[in-house]
């Protein structure tokens, strides 16, 4: 029992693990088209149907559908059919994890560079 | 010759706006390819030349300049050529574009939210 339960948490932690790393690669997927960064920067500013996204971008209903299920995939986006009106609206998530991978990658640089300065510093003191 | 300036402050300033966003645009490009994050990764720990970069990839050293050229274009990356060897190094300022971008998509949806929640407080404090 103890061997199986211990199997089943390895595997969802593979599982978890899996989901991080295919979120981040769509979420970076996502937001390298601009049409797509439009309906997010729209989505910013409230909920919206499929056809309002659709009008100031002047493209198809099935362009900006094909868009957004790229953007819920990626969980940039979410969607919920209400009648028979499709309402868009953003989940911060997505954003977070793009964000937090290039805040960690500046960061980790610039304490590399912070380092190197105090060394350097240091060497300039000894006699 | 007071006519002819301010054109010239005009035509500068389009070009400054160009300039981001098509920098804007080429971060988002570059960053959407794993190879190129896992570059970027790579970078964080310090320079590196291109055959550097490329034996953990398991990739050309044609393959690498290829990224890097996008990467330096998109202002992600920056290299020097030290007698034959071409060092790279990360440029923060790219990460910092993109990480910006994000953060205000993110940032402007939550303040809404935050808002709507006041917004319903206030409507249930009512008489």
């Amino acid at each position: 029992m103890h061997a199986i339960l211990k199997q089943a948490l390895d595997y969802s932690a593979i599982l978890l693990t899996l989901k991080y790393v295919l979120n981040h690669e769509a979420v970076f997927q996502a937001i390298a088209d601009p049409t797509r960064r439009r309906i997010v920067e729209r989505l910013t500013r409230g909920p919206a149907s499929v056809s309002e996204l659709a009008k100031p971008l002047g493209i198809s209903l099935a362009a900006v559908v094909q868009h957004l299920q790229l953007l819920e995939s990626s969980g940039l986006v979410r969607t919920e059919k209400v009648g028979r009106v499709r309402s868009c609206q953003l989940d911060p998530a997505g954003l977070r994890t793009a964000e937090e991978w290039l805040h960690r990658q500046r960061t980790t640089w610039e304490r590399r560079l912070d380092r190197l300065g105090d060394e350097l510093a240091d060497e300039k003191g000894k006699p």
